[in-house]
C-alpha cells in the first residue's frame, strides 16, 4: 500500500492506495519531491469548466470526467528513486538511481500524460510508475529540490527557444510565477541585456531581480513593462513572454507591442480571447503558444540546475507533506509569501516556509 | 499636367493634376502598369470604418482623414519608366530605365507609404515620384505585366519565409486571391509536395492548380482543406496560410489545426477576432501576422518573375485605363472572372478581359 493525496471535488484527501506494479518497460519509483504547478491550481479550480468547454468544442471528455469521478492523483514535476524494475527493463538504470522524467508514460507506443487519469497516477503519492525509456538520471551532486524544478525550467527553456532569441533582443516577462521566474533565469543565462519583468506582487518582483531581471515594473504602473522595454530596443527585437493568462491581456499586448514583436504565450486564459487582427497584421506580430518542451530541452533543464547557473534555491519557498497539500494550495493564492512549494510525500509535516 | 484616378467618397474620378516635381534623391517615373490590390478594395470599402476604429484604439487619424477629404491617388503595385531625375540622383539609374520600388518614399529619413496621403501619390496616375535609393531595375526581358506583380509576389515570398518552411511540410492555402495564388506558386518553387488550396470559387481553384496546388477543396466541403492536409502530414508539420480575412476564420482554424501547426495570416479581418487560447496553448500553435516584405524579398520576387519560374500570365486577367478603374473594382467583386487587373494609365480603354 501507499499514501496518496487524491483530488476529490476540489479537495485533496490522503488515502491508502495499492502500490502500483511496474509493467514491461516500467519502473516503480519512490517520490522524493514534487512541485505544485500553476496548472495544478488551475485544474483544481477549473476542471469542471474545462469539461464543459471541451464538450462545447467537440473534444473528448470521457477520460477527464472519469478521473474527476474516480479521484485523481496529480503531480508532474517530480524526482524519484527507483525501487523496483519491471520486466524488460534495466537498460542502464538500477534500483537506487535517482531519476526525473517528462510527465508521460508510454502505454503501447502512445504517451499518456501522468496525472490525467486514474491509471497513470502522478507524484502527489509515495510511489509512482515511470517508463524507463523516458528517464533522465539525476547526478549525486544535485539536491532533490533542484531536480524537482527540471520540469518548469524545461518549459522556460522551450519558451525562450520558441522566441528564436538573439542576445540583442529586449525581453519582457509578464507574470513572475515560477514559469516567469524560470524564463527570467534562462534569459539571463543567454546574455540578454534588457529583461523587464512585471507582476502585481512586490515579492515576486524581488524574486525576478534575484533571477536576473534588469528592471522590474509594478503591473499597475504607467508606462508599463512593454513601453519600458520598447524604450531600450533601439531597433532590436522585442520579445514578450505572457505568463499571466489574464483575460484581456492578449488584446492589450496587441495594442502596446511595438511592430515586429514576438509574443510567447504560456498563460492559460480560461475562455475566449479577442484582439484586433488588423493591428496584429500591420505590426507583423508573432504569437507562439507553448505548453511543453522537447526531451532535449527537458534534459538541458536538469543540466542547467546541476551547473548552478542561477539561484534556484530562491524559487523554492516551502515544503509540505501529503497531509498539507490543501494548506499549500491555499497558501499559493498569496504571491507575497510563496513561489514554488514542493511536496515531500515521505514526510508527514504541514507546510514549512523556507527562508 | 497629368491624368490620375482620384478616390473621392468611394468612387474614382479621373482628374487633371499637376505633374509632380522630383525633390532631392527622387525620380519622376511614367507609370507603365499598376495592379489593383485587395487592400485597395478593402480601403475603398472600409476607409471610414478604419478611421473610426483607429480613433477608438487611440491611433493617429489626421493623415487618413485629410486624405479622404482632399482625395487620394492609390496604387502601390507598379512598374514605371524614369523620365526625370531630381537633384542629388543618378547614382546608377538613368532616364529610360524601367524600375520597381517598395511602395515607400523617403521623406527626411522616414519611409512614407505611397498612396497614404495627398503628398505621396500612388500609381493610379500617369506619373509618380519615387526615391532613387529604393529602386530596383527591371531587365529588358521582363514584361511590364510581370514587373507589376513584384509587390504581391514579395508578400508571398515573405509569408513562406515567415513560416520557416521545410520541404517536408504540408501546406494549406486558404483563399486563392492573388496573394494565395502567389503563395501557392512560391510553395511549389520550394518543392513542397502537398499544397492543398481552398476557396469558394471554382475559377480560383483552377488558377490554384495552375500555380502548383496539388489538391483543391471547395470551401463549403467537409472534410475541409485543413483536415485533408493533416491526412498527408504523417508526422510532418502543417503550415496554414490564411488569406481570406473572413470573420471567425481564426477561431475555426484554432479548432481544426493539428498540434504544432504554424498559421501565417495575411487576411485582414475587419474587426476583433476571438479564439480559445487554451486550445492554442495545448496545441502549441504559432500565428505569424504579415503585411510586407524585406527589401531582399522584394528583389527576389522580381528575380522569380524574370526567371519565369511559374505561369504568372495566368494571374493577370484584365487590363484597364484610368477611366475604367470603377468598372474594374466592380468586376473584381466576382472571383469567377478576375484575379489581378492591371491599370495601364497611358491607355484610355475600358476593362479588357484577357484569355
Amino acid at each position: 500500500m501507499m499514501r496518496a493525496a487524491v483530488l476529490r471535488d476540489r479537495q485533496f484527501v490522503v488515502e491508502e492506495l495499492s502500490r502500483p506494479v511496474p509493467g514491461p518497460g516500467e519502473v516503480l519509483v519512490k517520490v522524493l519531491a514534487c512541485g505544485i504547478c500553476g496548472s495544478d491550481l488551475h485544474f483544481v479550480r477549473h476542471a469542471h469548466d474545462m469539461v464543459e468547454q471541451a464538450r462545447k468544442l467537440g473534444a473528448p471528455t470521457e477520460e477527464l470526467e472519469r478521473g474527476l469521478r474516480t479521484g485523481l492523483v496529480l503531480g508532474h514535476e517530480f524526482v524519484g528513486e527507483i525501487v523496483e524494475m519491471g520486466p524488460d527493463t534495466a537498460r542502464g538504470f538500477l534500483p537506487g538511481d535517482r531519476v526525473c522524467s517528462v510527465p508521460f508514460v508510454l502505454r503501447g507506443a502512445a504517451p499518456v500524460l501522468i496525472g490525467s487519469n486514474p491509471e497513470t497516477s502522478g507524484a502527489y503519492a509515495e510511489y509512482m510508475l515511470l517508463t524507463e525509456a523516458l528517464l533522465v538520471k539525476v547526478n549525486s551532486g544535485v539536491p532533490d529540490a533542484a531536480a524537482a524544478l527540471t520540469e518548469p525550467l524545461g518549459i522556460a527553456i522551450h519558451a525562450v527557444n520558441k522566441a528564436n532569441l538573439q542576445a540583442t533582443d529586449v525581453a519582457v516577462v509578464l507574470g513572475c510565477g515560477p514559469i516567469g521566474l524560470a524564463i527570467t533565469a534562462v534569459l539571463k543565462s543567454r546574455g540578454v541585456r534588457h529583461i523587464v519583468a512585471t507582476d502585481l506582487s512586490p515579492r515576486r518582483l524581488e524574486l525576478a531581480m534575484t533571477m536576473g531581471a534588469t528592471e522590474v515594473v509594478d503591473g499597475r504602473d504607467q508606462p508599463g513593462a512593454v513601453a519600458k522595454a520598447a524604450g531600450h530596443a533601439d531597433g532590436a527585437g522585442v520579445v514578450i513572454f505572457e505568463n499571466t493568462g489574464a483575460p484581456g491581456m492578449l488584446a492589450k499586448l496587441v495594442l502596446e507591442a511595438p511592430a515586429k514583436s514576438r509574443l510567447v504565450l504560456s498563460g492559460i486564459a480560461p475562455g475566449e480571447e479577442s484582439f484586433h487582427q488588423m493591428v496584429a497584421i500591420i505590426k507583423e506580430l508573432q504569437f507562439s503558444f507553448i505548453i511543453y518542451y522537447t526531451p532535449e530541452e527537458f534534459a538541458s533543464a536538469l543540466e542547467m540546475l546541476a551547473a548552478n547557473v542561477f539561484d534556484w534555491h530562491a524559487l523554492v519557498t516551502g515544503v509540505v507533506g501529503l497531509d498539507g497539500v490543501n494548506e499549500a494550495f491555499k497558501a499559493l493564492e498569496d504571491p507575497e509569501v510563496h513561489a514554488k512549494i514542493l511536496i515531500d510525500p515521505q514526510q508527514r509535516s504541514g507546510l514549512r516556509t523556507l527562508r
